[in-house]
């Protein structure tokens, strides 16, 4: 700790006095958070607030700082003699201030603290601190510095916003009486079939495994949600899933964290779309609501003109969403006049490309595909049985801007189906467990998961992936 | 599906016929869950419910079912003709069933269900089904068949448990303006220093590694909690942590969760104590307020008379937990005639024998022991500078029947003598970005872990910390 000593201004001096008698004669300054020291209305209460300076000016007789703690985007102005100046009260510094909350005469803000002590709690050379007092530096700059971007304004919006709609997420599937469960991370599962998994070993390798099996980094919770569908209405998981492609995209990462929610005794992809569309609805809503200038920090600074989408994307989807099947949009795409790179003959994977034509050509609002081609989708999705085009009931649900957020199927519940398609694979004795929740009280079911980060790219219209999650993993690249 | 047709029973007449009119002409059932039918004052109303059976009776005029949905630990008593009888109808079936809600007559529920349609939706084979009727079988029975496990009373009442502890958490912090951060599960850092990391490598491993340095699972998001706590008042985690630990003990997994928080504008162990007591307290609140029935299973056939301690631990928190040095510790440990298996020297780490002991010796309540010597733990600890017996700011948790629960430290926040210890590791280069959170702004800042699973084994009472986790990872096995 830095003391620095208390001193009196000339001006003002019966308030002053008064001050001082408050600070010596009454009760230790109040502690307050910077969110409630800005929204008071105790005037005349003294207080201590602690913080981070966001800046510093420095006039004849007076020094204004303005003091940021993370608890709101907005900063407390503080004005004290410039006998209270110190070399070492610098952007970036972290400083104790105690004083007397007062209405500020600037329409800039209601309250300021009118400061008697200021305590440089931790230095901060300005000079090698990489960012610089009043420059709002861009995403891809503040991202090269994964352990101070949080200082950031923006950083430290988008920290609370993640915060917040995790919150909403979670409350949501808990006001409708959905179990959350914590899926491994750890699994002896491939899910999806498909390569790109993370083997995990234990460092010194001693021979035997430490599992005895192979393990992986889970890149879905969906098997292990499905077992516990098994005796509940509804349940959910919200956590890490990983994934080792090879990408330097803007829209993936090894290490992303997923909504999933997995509801028992459902017959129909609508039941499906319904849930990702209130879940959507809902989460939006909340942020709108909770976090309304972090927001528009983002839909003012970062994505200008974006806000107009978000609000419209989360009114529009009340009354408008579209529901279109994969046989329809491939007829779309077909007929089409723009190029695409990736063909669209009936049986191909829609590329992103495809996904966000078939957005705008929808009308820039969420549209759900369903209806995919049997061969496309892993073993579980349930078989439609319907010819010459054989297709599974899935969904997907696309969003403007982003492409695919949320994908979903029901799951394959007849027994006799599933073993046989599993057994064609030659992965019956693999997934024998599986085949048991089919064997012993099977229901109806099905599921969806939500990439969180593009959840937060849709809302925030934040082009890069990496600038929703505090610290990012991909491809060559695992700072801290 | 297969329908089972629709029976009139004989007797009252009157109330069957009231019953037929409403079920043809007017609207469809209301479909309700089996918490809010069991809790239904509606009676008279048409309802339908979802659920597998827990048991069948029949008699010569009337089938008696349990149907339970997870929803709630009380199943609903469904009363029908036994013209509705079905072979498929057994024990772990899943069911739909229509017909009124009525008071009824036994006193051991408020409500029944007069069934007038039964469809057996997923028949189950009660001789391959591992569970039987009417059997208590024991946690570590049901704990061969992670797949069905949940279909057990006791384990559905964990799941309900867990899923309300997460959020009684959640809230807590929430409510006390701490922001949550999802830290990363790979991590290049190697926080504890010690080994029992488990390394992450992509499968198919061409060449080069994937993140081109080594990665691990992480062991703690501490480190990454501070770099955030750089620029809030109060930042948490929770999520799962990782251990390489070769143990088969019911303490120890390689998977577990973990609550971490960390404190910014701290400088006292009391205020570390402070918020895990609160925790502790508002989430075990919470529980006992959300879930009685399911906390009461537990504690009535699983570990019979724990609730005494439960409620005892959580009231006596708040008057007598105790707190005493580490050097107090281990004078109390050498004067007691109790042989231990571990030294007790001071510096000497405190083993889970030495931690019962402390907390019985104590008055089976829960216990803070602070200032460990400084070369017990890792780099971040605050040094107290004292002498001779040089020691550190932490504080461990120690509560009845688990030992360790939380564990927290003051962080060197003092740059130089970071730096020093450092470098004297030779780990200042791996470390400069955790430095350089020191040379900017650094503040006296604080935190600590608590183990999730640890703390429902202290509040349920379950020895074994494989049967509070849905699917349990150690050393050989990684089921599913």
């Amino acid at each position: 700790m830095l003391p620095v000593k208390m001193c009196i201004s000339a001006s003002a001096a019966s308030r002053i006095i008064f001050q001082c008698l408050r600070f010596y004669c009454q009760k230790p300054p109040k502690k307050l958070r910077i969110c409630e020291a800005v929204s008071s209305s105790d005037m005349g209460t003294n207080v201590k607030v602690q913080g981070w300076v966001r800046s510093v000016r420095h006039q004849k007789q007076n020094l204004f700082l303005h003091v940021n703690d993370g608890s709101s985007l907005q900063s407390l102005q503080v004005v004290a003699s410039s006998q209270l100046n110190h070399r070492l009260l610098t952007f970036g510094s972290a400083v104790e201030v105690s004083g007397l909350l007062v209405k500020s005469p600037s329409r800039r803000q209601e309250v300021e603290l009118q400061a008697n002590q200021i305590h440089v709690v931790g230095e901060c050379n300005p000079v090698d601190f990489p960012f610089k007092v009043k420059e709002r530096h861009d995403l891809e700059y503040i991202r090269q510095f994964p352990h101070l971007r949080c200082r950031t304004n923006t950083f430290s919006s988008l920290l609370r916003i993640r915060s917040e709609a995790t919150t909403a997420i979670q409350l949501y599937f808990r006001d409708k009486g959905y179990v959350q469960v914590h899926t491994p991370v750890i699994t002896s599962n491939d899910c999806e079939g498909a390569g790109e998994l993370f083997q995990v070993e234990q460092e010194e390798d001693g021979g035997q495994p430490f599992f005895s099996v192979p393990a992986y980094l889970v890149v879905s919770g969906q098997l292990h949600l499905e077992v516990i569908a098994g005796a509940f209405p509804g349940v959910f998981s919200f956590g890490p899933t990983f994934r080792a492609e090879n990408s330097q995209s803007r829209r993936h990462l090894a290490e992303f964290f997923m909504v999933e929610a997995e509801i028992s005794f459902t017959q129909s992809l609508e039941d499906l779309m319904k849930v990702m569309e209130e879940m959507f609805r809902s989460t939006t809503e909340h942020l709108l609501a909770q976090c309304p200038e972090d927001v528009a920090l983002f839909h003012k600074h970062v994505t200008p003109g974006h806000n107009v989408r978000t609000q419209s994307i989360s009114t529009k989807y009340q009354h408008q969403n579209t529901m279109i099947t994969y046989t329809e949009a491939i007829d779309i795409l077909n007929r089409s006049s723009q190029k695409f790179a990736f063909e669209t003959d009936w049986g191909c994977d829609l590329q992103t490309e495809h996904e966000k034509y078939l957005v705008k050509h929808c009308g820039n609002i969420p549209l759900f595909v369903t209806d995919y081609p049997y061969t496309l989708k892993p073993f579980y999705a349930r078989d439609n049985l319907d010819k010459p085009l054989h297709t599974v009931a899935a969904v997907d649900l696309l969003v403007p801007g982003v492409g695919e957020l949320c994908g979903g199927t029901l799951r394959e519940e007849r027994l006799d189906l599933l073993k046989t398609r599993l057994a064609l694979a030659g992965l019956d004795e693999t997934y024998r467990w599986y085949l048991d929740l089919r064997r012993f009280g099977s229901v109806p079911h099905g599921g969806f998961g939500m990439g969180f980060e593009r959840y937060l790219q849709c809302v925030l219209g934040v082009d890069n992936i990496r600038d929703v999650i505090p610290f990012p993993r991909y491809s060559h690249s695992c700072l801290l």
